[in-house]
């Protein structure tokens, strides 16, 4: 996923702080008093541990922010008899074993639900699938669940932190995932970082799943797993870094160009940061039929006719900057009624925005610092918007992947086409109506009901039209999902 | 697993028969009084699709057996007008769309619960990973989680059916886990055979699990894999079919050498049917003690002394039948305390039996059909056990699994010992009390609910005795378990 987003402003919470008092040495109501001359509240006490000569509490404490914490644990440990063996915050403790479980669809209460779902009973199920192996996708759990696979070579903004930490945004996502979609979604974090082996690895996987959401691997690794993949799975494969941003992104512009009342196509676009989120969305942007795009790397800008090492960058001169402009952001910048930033903090100057086009458009979505802070931006900028969930405008990838993979699911396409994902980027659009749109209000929110329905109906629609969709329609329906099992056994 | 068990007596069940109807031939009452006639019972009726000619509907229909379902669906298809499209039973029913689904553990209500389990919360916890790997087992899932691996090569009795076709199996395999023991278990099934490729792909696999199942491998390449899973993973890896097999044996033949007043280790015992599962009761029986073992395959006994081209058989060879038999099965039975199938149907004789020693043990656990049916062996037996659900004594895997792996996760074990196994087994067979063991009852059904916590509490002790648990006791595990984030990380 791109970007570790923003803090959000919790107000109070609470923590746990866990010690160890020697008894000899100091009471309760010492240590109580000391949190609440601190400022905090204790709301409970839970012993962990005890022994004749030592106890270990867990004393939870209700605090207004983190200095009032910082202060709490300071006063406590400044004691005689305590010793502070850890401080737990609320986002700490909602991970203790994890996020998602496993659950059983119905329980087995007896020898017969033992015996169809399990021994013996299973047998004639699995001679049903291995007869005709299209069944997997009504008789296991193929129909609704997706792999969320990522290497830890690129997590959030952290980098190539392994397979271990990055399990917690994976999971993140699982939740997301059922949550919203009812898409059960299962974390893989594998421990290689080759190219060829997460391609063999993530191909021997697929019978299990429906689909594949690549997640947080590093450019340019990423572009070779993905398209390989694409090319030899039979089933979906989407890396949600490159064009769930890139879906989520021309959503925000559909509806920027229309506040503004400018035409996408005929706008000059120009992309910062030509990494592997800003090339999707440069390629999402050419479907989308915008022409005029300049892409603007920490070299410069990618020009039309030069030579570069890098393939992917290639791939962009050739297809991007048809005015072969030169340059610096500074320089190409001039004109452009659009500027999409997927780089780094402070990037673009307010020089810069003064240089642009009438009713500038900008997207600084660089995390967890934008390109351009929208209180620097503010006075120039006719429409904004940020990775962050603390200003208006979040593009954020929530809004895509959950519909995106409901739609695919139900319609059991092969792979997920441009005109798929220009569908989705329309239908997120659309959830805003000609009513609610303004310059604070161009994409819905995340928790915004309508999301997911548009998109899972548009994606399917796309999918047939593209003819990949693999489900009948219609009356071939009812009589494909009673296809249970060829010849009807009953034992 | 071993096996496909045996039909359990259902009685009285109800189908669904999916028709197409053209409206113009034929009433709904004329359909209702054909299965009426034929015995069946019209309990629900639903509409799946409807146009102006035709409808499709499912009839749910109460039956007394097979015969009369036979009986119902062929009156419904002779009426004119009347296409059956398919008749389902309970057992396909149950496997509609997968029987495991993925949950959140705590809902994402609103921006503040999202921000915590996702972005930007997230990555603070991803980083106290980073910074000790360790904590992956506070927190993500790895604590709780066990991937049940199939390559879909031996799967049931039904042999190489392919990674689809295994799916409903390790689904089902998932769902005990989880309500038997509250283990959370994810059906991975890998689409190579390569012993190479399997090796690799679960190493890589390894970050999300804190431990393998491995399910349905064919053998010899089961041994290989396990073995250099073992030594190369710092998790348990476990083949079921094998070791699963063998500490629930163990578990039998501990409580049948009480019930006749005979010492395991003094036993003569012949095993039949010298592949996985037979070589992994003889490696169990050896480490309880038991010295006296002629293994019997297609080609008669395995000879001490004798050179095998099958490496598995020479190791065999090397370890077992002391006194140099040789023969047939018929030739080596004499004398013998202990019979111990896992080969074929019939392979036993009654003649055979009768040249056992005084109160013959016999274990006939090839399954649908046991190497001597218990009907023909009972005059001759003093105690029978099989693989069967219909029968006394079922030697089930589901007696091991779910307790075993409770406890390793739990005491994070990094490996599961011979000692682990034995625990195991003690703990299973301890569960039928002195005063309830009989010929008929020595071992526990596997809905008894003691199994899986006296199985897990010996298997943690042995793990603690291994040497290979590597979570701290009592005092050290609440410090422990509080160190959630390095210093007391608070944003």
């Amino acid at each position: 996923m791109t970007g570790t987003g923003s803090g959000s402003g919790t107000g109070s919470t609470s923590i746990v702080i866990r010690i160890e008092m020697t008894k000899d040495l100091v009471t309760f109501g010492q240590i109580a008093t000391a949190i609440g001359d601190a400022g905090g509240d204790v709301v409970a006490i839970d012993v962990a541990q005890s022994s004749k000569a030592k106890t270990i509490r867990d004393i939870t404490v209700q605090v207004s922010d983190h200095q009032q914490s910082d202060h709490v644990v300071s006063a406590v440990s400044k004691l005689e008899g305590i010793q502070v063996i850890h401080v737990s915050d609320q986002t700490f403790l909602i991970h203790l074993g994890g996020k998602i479980e496993i659950m059983p669809k119905v329980p087995i209460k007896n020898r017969d639900d033992l015996s169809r779902v399990y021994t013996p009973g299973v047998a004639r199920v699995c001679m049903a699938i291995h007869e005709d192996p299209k069944k997997a996708y009504t008789l296991t759990i193929k129909r609704n669940t997706v792999a969320v696979v990522s290497d830890g070579s690129a997590v959030l903004g952290l980098g190539n932190i392994g397979p271990e930490a990055a399990m917690p945004v994976m999971e993140g996502k699982a939740m997301l995932f059922k949550q919203m979609a009812d898409v059960d979604a299962f974390p893989i974090c594998l421990d290689t970082q080759s190219t060829e082996e997460i391609i063999q690895i993530v191909k021997a996987l697929a019978p299990t799943f429906g689909g594949i959401n690549l997640e947080d691997i590093s450019s340019p690794r990423c572009f070779e797993i993905e398209q390989r993949l694409i090319e030899e799975l039979n089933i979906p494969v989407f890396h949600d870094d490159q064009h769930g941003t890139a879906v989520v992104l021309l959503a925000g512009l559909l509806n920027a160009v229309k506040v503004v009342g400018k035409e996408l196509n005929r706008c000059k676009v120009v992309v910062c940061g030509i990494g592997a989120a800003g090339i999707a969305c440069t390629k999402m942007l050419l479907a989308a039929g915008v022409v005029n795009i300049v892409g603007v790397d920490r070299e410069g800008a990618i020009v039309r006719g030069a030579s570069y090492s890098n393939s992917a960058w290639q791939w962009y001169a050739d297809h991007t900057n048809p005015e072969r402009l030169n340059g610096t952001l500074g320089d190409v910048i001039s004109g452009a009624d659009i500027f999409i930033g997927l780089s780094g903090p402070k990037v673009l100057g307010v020089e810069d925005v003064k240089k642009m086009a009438q009713d500038p458009i900008v997207f600084a979505m660089a995390n967890p610092t934008p390109e351009i802070s929208p209180e620097e931006a503010e006075p120039y900028v006719r429409v904004m918007a940020t990775g962050r969930s603390d200003y208006p405008n979040q593009i954020n990838n929530v809004l895509c992947f959950p519909g995106l993979f409901r739609g695919v699911l139900d319609c059991r396409a092969s792979r997920i086409t441009e005109e798929m994902k220009l569908a989705a980027a329309s239908a997120i659009a659309s959830v805003v109506s000609d009513e609610e749109l303004n310059e604070y209000y161009i994409i819905p929110s995340v928790f915004n009901q309508m999301v997911v329905e548009k998109v899972r109906e548009a994606v399917i629609s796309a999918a047939y039209q593209s003819g990949v969709a693999r489900r009948n329609k219609g009356w071939e329906v009812a009589k494909e999902v009673a296809v249970l099992s060829s010849s009807g056994e009953f034992a």
